[in-house]
C-alpha cells in the first residue's frame, strides 16, 4: 500500500477511452456531509457529444475487447484491483470526505471491491460459466440427419453502470456492476454518482492505468460526469448501449427502466431499488430471546445509518409488547448521525415524518438533532397494529434510512396477512424455534413469493458475495426478478447465447472446440463432463 | 393410437381450470383456407371476469403446484403428451383444415411437440437444471463468520402464453411456451389463436384430461379464446400474471411488450417475433456450386409457403450473376401454394409489392395465381445493388412468406456494409469454402452481433430441439436476446433465483438439502460436484 505517495491531481474532467473532455459549460461540485458544506474541486457535466462519443469508442473497443482470452480478462480485471489498491489513502480519505462515511468502513467495503474483481478474474479463469453446450451430429439419424449443434454465452455490448449513492467503491466506479459487465467482455460507461466525483475520478483513473498496461483497447471503459435525469436517459437512449446497470432509488430506477423499455430497440436496465426488507418474529423466538432480537433489529436498522438497500424496514410478529418496550428505549437514545448527502437527510427526515402522520402510528426517535450543520438524522422506530398497515400502503414502502415499523399481530391469521401484502423485497427473514417453524410453514411459503432471499434467524444487512448469493428479488425490489446484482450470478446480465450449427472447428471459440481446450465443464448430448 | 374412435364434440367454450364457461355474447369462427371459406364452429370470446377467474385460479394453483416433486411434473408432462397423442386422427384433420397445412406436415410437428414435453419431463427428472449453489457456513472466518448461503432457480408465477398461427401445435396450447412454463412449475393460461380454435380446445381437452389423472390443481391450466387485441392486452396488463411467451408478428409482438413493461409491475415478455434471416453465399461457394446453393435458397424460401421464422429472407453476396439466373428461373416456374390465412397472404402479397416499388428492384414471380378461391400465393425473388440494399431500409425487413431479396455486392467492403446494416435476426448462414472463410472473418464477426444462430454451409429453417438450440437474437428477433424460445434452455424464461441464508435442513427444497437426495449437479463452495 502507498499510504505516503504524492496524491494525485484531480482534473475534474469526464474521461472517455484514454482522454479527458471537458467540452461543457455546467460544473457541480461534490458536499461534505460531515461538515455541511460543498467541497471545492469542479466537475464539468458530459455534453451529447461526449456521451455519444464515449458511446462509439466503447462499440470500437467491443469488437477486440471481446476477443479476448480468459486469461487476459482475469488478469485485466486483477490489475484494475491492485491499481484500486495503489490510490492508496487519497481513495480513502476523499470517499470519506464525499460520503461521511468512516475510513474503516471505506477500507473494507474496498477490500469487498478489488475482492469482487478478483472473484469475476477467477470466475472467468475457470471459465465454465458460459454454459458450453454441445449437440454433435448424426447424420444418419431418421427420418432426418441431426445438425452439429453448439452454443455459448456471448457479451451483448456496451453496457452503461450507474454508480450508487451508498457504496462509493463497491456499487460505483469498479463495483459489482462493472466488474461482471467486463467480466463478460462488455466495455463500460460509467455514469458518475455526483455524491462522489472526486472518488469516482480516482478509480477511473485506476482502471485507464491498467487498461494501458494490460493493453486493452482504451474504449471499453469511459467516466462521464452527469448531474441531471437528461443525462442519465440520453446515456439509456443512445442506440449503441445494450444494458444497463442501476442501484438506486425506485424513482430513478423506473425512470431508467421506462426510457430502456421505449426505445425502438428495447434494452434491459438491471435496477436494483431497494426495499423493505420484512423481519418476522415468531412468538416461541419472541418469548425465548426479546431482548436479543430487539437489540439485534435495532444494529441492523442504525447500521451504517440504515443506508443500506437490505435495511430492515419492517418488523412484524405477535405478543411485540416486550420487544416495542426495548425498541422504544433503544431508539429514544439512539445516537443520531451523518447520512450520505443532504437530499437523502431531507428524504429520510420526511419519509418518518409521512408516516408519523398515519393515524395509528407511533413514533419513538431522539428528541432534537443538534448538530450546528443540520447534517444529522436520528434513528426512529415506529408502531402499529396489523389492521393499520394493511389500510396504508406507505407503511410497506421502503424508507432510505434508520427507520422501521414494528407492525403488532393479533393472530396467526394477521402476520399472513401482512406478509401477503407485502410488496417485493431483496430479503425477508423469520425468527423463530423450531416449533414456530412447524407452525408458520403458510409464512414461508408467501415469503418464498415475495423476496429474493429469505434468511432464518438472521438479519438482512451484510450480503455476502460469493456463487450463491441473490441480491435481487421481485418488483420493485429490482426491475428483473430473475438476476442478481451481488455475486457470481450477475454476470449473466450481460450475456447471452448463441448457437453455432455446423461451423468448421477453427472457426468456433476455444469453450466449443471438440479437443475442449479450456478444460470446462459441458453439456455434451445431454450430459455435463469435462471431457474432449 | 386411436384413429378409430368417436371424435370429440367441440363446445367453443374458453376453459377455466376444470370448467367451460361462455360468458360473453362475442363469438368468432376459423377459416379454412384452402376452401376460402369460414368453419362453422362457433368459439366464445373470453370476458374480462372470465381473464379475471382464471388468473385468479393460476394464483390460486401456484400455491400448490409449484411444491409438485420433480417426478409428479415429469409424469405430468408425459400425460400431456400421451393425451395428445390419443385424439388421434381427429387432431390432425382439424388442424389441417384451420391451417391449410398438410397432415404431413402436421404429423411431424405432432411429434415435435410430444417430444418437447417429454423432453421437458427428462430435464426436470434429471434435475440439475435449478443450478443450485451451496457455500456452507464457516462460523470461525475473519473478520466476520460466514453465513449457509443456499440459491435455487423457483418458478416465477402465471405465466400467459399466445398461440403462434403458424404451428398450430408446437408453438400453441401445449407448445414449447407452455411445456417450458409447466416444467418449472408455473400455471399457463393459453391465449388461442383465433386462426386454429378447435385444434386449441382439442389440445386443451388432452390437457385437462392429463390434469385430471394426474391429479394436479385445476387452475394450472386455462384457455381463453380471444380475437381482440383488447382481450391480449387485458391478460398482460392483469396484476397476477407473471411473464408472457409470444410468437408472432413485430407489431404484436412489441404491442404486448408495451403493455407489460408499462405495467405499474412490469413483467418479462419473451416475443419471438421472427427475422429477415441473413444468407451470405461466399465467392468460392458460390464458383464451386452455383446450382446446388439456388437450389437450396429457392428450397428454404419456399419450405412450408416460407412461413417459418427461419425463412431466408435475404441473399448476399458477390458474382451472383448464376444464382440470379437459376433464382429467376425456379421462381418464375415455383408452385403457388395455400397459405395460413387470408390475413398472412394479404400482408405477404402487400409485403412483396412494396418492395417491387423500389427503384432499383427487380422482380420474378409466377405470372398470376389462379385459383378459384384467391387463397394461394406465389413465390416471390426481388433482386437489387447493395447500394440499393442500403438506401432503402424496407428490404431488410420481413415479408413473412416464400420470398427472399437477393442483394448483388462489388466488393467484400460492400458485403460488410450490408453485413451491418442488418437489423437483429435468429439466424444468419454463410455459404464458403475454407478459403473463403480465411478471408471473411470479419464477416463473421459482424454476423455474431446480429444472430442468435450461425449455420455454415446450410439453410436456416429447421429448428433442432435440444440443449444446445438458440432460437432468439436481437431485437427484433426477439424482444430479450438472452434466451431461447426452443430447446431445454427455454425453461430459463420462467424460472428466477432465492437464496435461503442459514436455513434448518427440513425448510430446504430436496436439491438444497446436505444430503443431495435429488441427485443433481451442484455448486457446492465454488466447485461443481454431485456428491452429497
Amino acid at each position: 500500500m502507498s499510504s505516503n505517495k504524492e496524491p494525485m491531481e484531480l482534473h475534474g474532467q469526464n474521461i472517455i477511452g484514454n482522454e479527458t473532455s471537458a467540452q461543457g459549460k455546467k460544473t457541480y461540485t461534490a458536499f461534505d456531509p460531515r461538515q455541511g458544506r460543498p467541497l471545492t474541486q469542479e466537475f464539468v457535466n458530459a455534453t451529447p457529444e461526449e456521451i455519444d462519443r464515449a458511446l462509439s469508442l466503447a462499440e470500437q473497443a467491443f469488437h477486440d475487447y471481446r476477443k479476448c482470452s480468459s486469461s487476459d480478462i482475469a488478469a485485466f480485471l486483477e490489475t484494475i484491483a491492485t491499481e484500486i489498491l495503489n490510490l492508496g489513502d487519497q481513495l480513502i480519505e476523499t470517499a470519506s470526505a464525499e460520503s461521511g462515511l468512516t475510513a474503516e468502513r471505506l477500507i473494507g467495503e474496498r477490500a469487498r471491491t478489488t475482492n469482487q474483481l478478483r472473484m469475476f478474474a477467477g470466475l472467468v479463469r475457470e471459465g465454465s460459466w458460459v454454459d458450453a453446450r454441445i449437440d454433435r451430429a448424426q447424420p444418419d439419424r431418421k427420418p432426418l440427419p441431426k445438425v452439429d449443434l453448439r452454443r455459448i454465452l456471448i457479451p451483448i455490448g456496451p453496457v452503461i453502470v450507474f454508480g450508487a449513492s451508498n457504496f462509493p467503491l463497491a456499487f460505483s466506479v469498479a463495483g459489482g456492476d462493472t466488474a461482471s459487465a467486463l467480466a463478460a467482455r462488455n466495455p463500460v460507461i460509467v455514469k458518475v454518482h455526483p455524491a462522489h466525483p472526486a472518488t469516482s475520478e480516482l478509480v477511473a483513473r485506476a482502471l485507464q492505468k491498467a487498461i494501458h498496461d494490460c493493453q486493452m483497447p482504451a474504449g471499453v471503459f469511459s467516466l462521464l460526469h452527469g448531474e441531471t435525469a437528461e443525462i442519465s436517459i440520453a446515456l439509456v437512449r443512445h442506440p449503441l448501449a445494450k444494458a444497463v446497470g442501476f442501484t438506486g432509488s425506485q424513482t430513478a430506477g423506473r425512470a431508467l427502466f421506462d426510457a430502456a423499455s421505449q426505445r425502438p430497440e428495447p434494452i434491459p436496465v438491471y435496477a436494483e431499488m431497494g426495499s423493505v426488507n420484512p423481519v418476522f418474529l415468531l412468538p416461541g423466538a419472541v418469548a425465548e430471546r426479546p431482548e436479543a432480537l430487539a437489540q439485534g433489529v435495532k444494529q441492523s436498522v442504525t447500521l451504517g445509518m440504515g443506508q443500506f438497500c437490505t435495511c430492515p424496514g419492517l418488523i412484524v410478529g405477535m405478543n411485540l409488547a416486550p420487544i416495542g418496550d426495548s425498541l422504544r428505549k433503544q431508539f429514544a437514545e439512539a445516537a443520531p448521525g451523518t447520512m450520505l448527502r443532504p437530499g437523502i437527510l431531507n428524504a429520510y427526515q420526511r419519509g418518518v415524518e409521512k408516516l408519523e402522520q398515519v393515524a395509528g402510528v407511533r413514533s419513538t426517535r431522539a428528541s432534537t438533532v443538534s448538530d450546528a450543520a443540520k447534517t444529522e438524522a436520528s434513528p426512529a422506530v415506529l408502531e402499529t397494529e396489523a389492521a393499520t398497515f394493511l389500510a396504508n400502503p406507505e407503511l410497506g414502502h421502503e424508507v432510505f434510512g434508520p427507520s422501521t415499523v414494528l407492525v403488532h399481530c393479533g393472530s396467526r391469521a394477521e402476520l399472513e396477512a401482512v406478509a401477503r401484502h407485502l410488496e417485493g423485497s431483496l430479503t425477508a427473514s423469520v425468527h423463530g424455534t423450531d416449533r414456530d417453524l412447524a407452525e408458520h410453514r403458510t409464512l414461508i411459503d408467501i415469503l418464498e413469493t415475495k423476496a429474493g432471499r429469505l434468511l432464518f434467524n438472521g438479519y438482512p444487512t451484510g450480503v455476502e458475495v460469493c456463487p450463491s448469493m441473490n441480491h435481487g428479488g421481485p418488483y420493485p425490489a429490482t426491475s428483473d426478478v430473475k438476476f442478481t446484482s451481488v455475486g457470481t450470478a450477475a454476470i449473466y446480465r450481460f450475456a447471452r447465447p448463441i448457437c453455432y450449427q455446423n461451423f468448421p472447428q477453427s472457426l468456433l471459440p476455444p469453450e466449443l472446440q471438440d479437443g475442449n481446450p479450456a478444460n470446462i465443464w459441458r453439456t455434451v448430448d445431454g450430459t455435463l463432463t469435462r471431457d474432449s
